[in-house]
């Protein structure tokens, strides 16, 4: 029952925001489709999605925060664009299909990310039924998690630590800022937006902190123990690469317990919105048993 | 005289976008050094110069827009360093310097582009003295400018024109997205933050887009009777690669004509202005008789 509450939830956001990113006025032009190609990738639409629920939860309505929840998709795709290159982590395939620059050749991959960052920032921007000071306080706190403190810090370290053998502490280093920054500021731009205080803004970053660890070692978890058909990519590839993974260093119990504490500080987080705090609770649950 | 004027308000401009850069919170890591590099390659900082003299034609006090400002140097250097690149226009050389991913490596050097254009966005949303929807008005229009339907369409149409055989139409049109737009929106931002009316933001407008074609025919002409040591860089590169140029197109004394009438047009379209209009007048005259 609740289960079902959860999916017809998680469905009615997903269905807002794919509808909006299809309805945004693309050019027909090769850079627009190579934009489009990588946006339609399936992915989870997590960030989006965390975005629309903390407005929600904040009494905010989803749809006015739409524009700006859409932006964080557009900015996780550059970012998997860009990563994939062969000069990053030269990968020719992205859940299951080519990879950008397989498709469209290595320059408009480059150019092709390069627009969907700066596009992000015009979808932020734009005329929107919310205080100017809230939107570029949200266009900060955005700009701060994507970039060279942020996001790209963290593709930074990634390549740095690649073919050595990193502790504990690297890692989740690296994910902190590869990922979780704009895991926190997804949670945060819905918060603020909505007209959330700031005891409630910090009990949402801290879930999206602890739910973007979740995900990660649900993710090396995975790479051990998932089903390729499933997951649209081979297992077993983070020991191949001998990359250092929390199964790794933890064994695989000792990665499921680290998984399950992040799922149960991710819940505890949200005890200040009561029943309003259900969805992302079972958001957290629903990232730790994903089979893909 | 007055040429000696023009020369100490250049320098001011200049000293004020130096000092602003050197003493950004820059971090001691590898990213921020690669960043660094490519912001120090001793450009003419035309953008921000622009947009200090656009505020201080409309009675705003050019410190005010510096981090602004200084965000449009920063978008201009990641294009230079993303346009560099081996799967764009595989430059070795950039104003006489090794370029950016030749000293740091082609992973770098695109994280690096990305960081500064992101890092841009962030100085644009920094708390600052000015009403927050001029704020947001700014963020919207340089985003508008840098992205899939500006700066980054413009390199896109350059990298599909290469080989090809273009008419002047297709040049200009190039050029007006490639370094028109931005060149357009520096001059409007300074306008916008130091509240300027409509009228006097189409002027600007208009200046800074005849600015931007005579750039580029001048730098075409360059390419053909500059002296390398001077420009920092071969000459008849253009035609070596069997680029359309306006000299190419026009004839030598074809492409002067046409330098002529976009700096009358740049000129002529800062009538409002009166006596304050003198500084970007005369910088009409120094991009036109710049040889470097």
């Amino acid at each position: 029952m609740r289960a079902q509450v959860f999916k017809e939830e998680l469905q009615r956001y997903a269905t807002l925001i794919e509808d909006f990113l299809n309805t945004l006025p693309w050019q027909k032009n090769v850079l627009a489709e190579s934009m489009r190609y990588s946006l339609a990738g399936g992915g989870k639409r997590i960030r989006p999605v965390l975005a629309l629920a903390a407005a929600e939860m904040n009494g905010g309505d989803p749809k006015k925060v739409l524009p700006s929840a859409a932006a964080l998709e557009l900015i996780h795709t550059y970012s998997l664009i860009h990563d994939d290159l062969p000069a990053m982590d030269d990968d020719d395939y992205r859940r299951g299909r080519l990879s950008n620059h397989k498709v469209f050749g290595e320059g408009t991959a480059i150019l092709a990310g390069d627009a969907l960052l700066t596009y992000a920032f015009e979808l932020l921007s734009l005329p929107a039924d919310v205080a100017p000071e809230l939107q570029v306080r949200v266009l900060r706190e955005v700009a701060e998690a994507a970039g060279p403190r942020g996001m790209v810090y963290g593709q930074v370290l990634d390549l740095e630590g690649e073919g050595t053998s990193l502790s504990l502490a690297e890692i989740e280093r690296i994910h902190r800022h590869k990922t979780g920054a704009m895991l926190m500021v997804s949670a945060r731009l819905g918060g603020i937006l909505a007209g959330s205080d700031e005891l409630r803004l910090a009990a949402l970053t801290e879930y999206a902190g602890a739910l973007g660890l979740a995900f990660q070692i649900k993710d090396d978890i995975l790479d051990v123990e998932g089903e390729s058909e499933i997951l649209g990519k081979p297992v077993g590839s983070d020991q191949k690469r001998g990359k250092a993974t929390y199964p790794s260093l933890l064994g695989l119990a000792g990665a499921r317990a680290h998984l399950q504490s992040q799922v149960d500080q991710a819940k505890a987080s949200l005890r200040l919105f009561g029943q309003r705090g259900e969805f992302l609770r079972d958001l957290a649950d629903f990232i730790a048993e994903r089979r893909r």
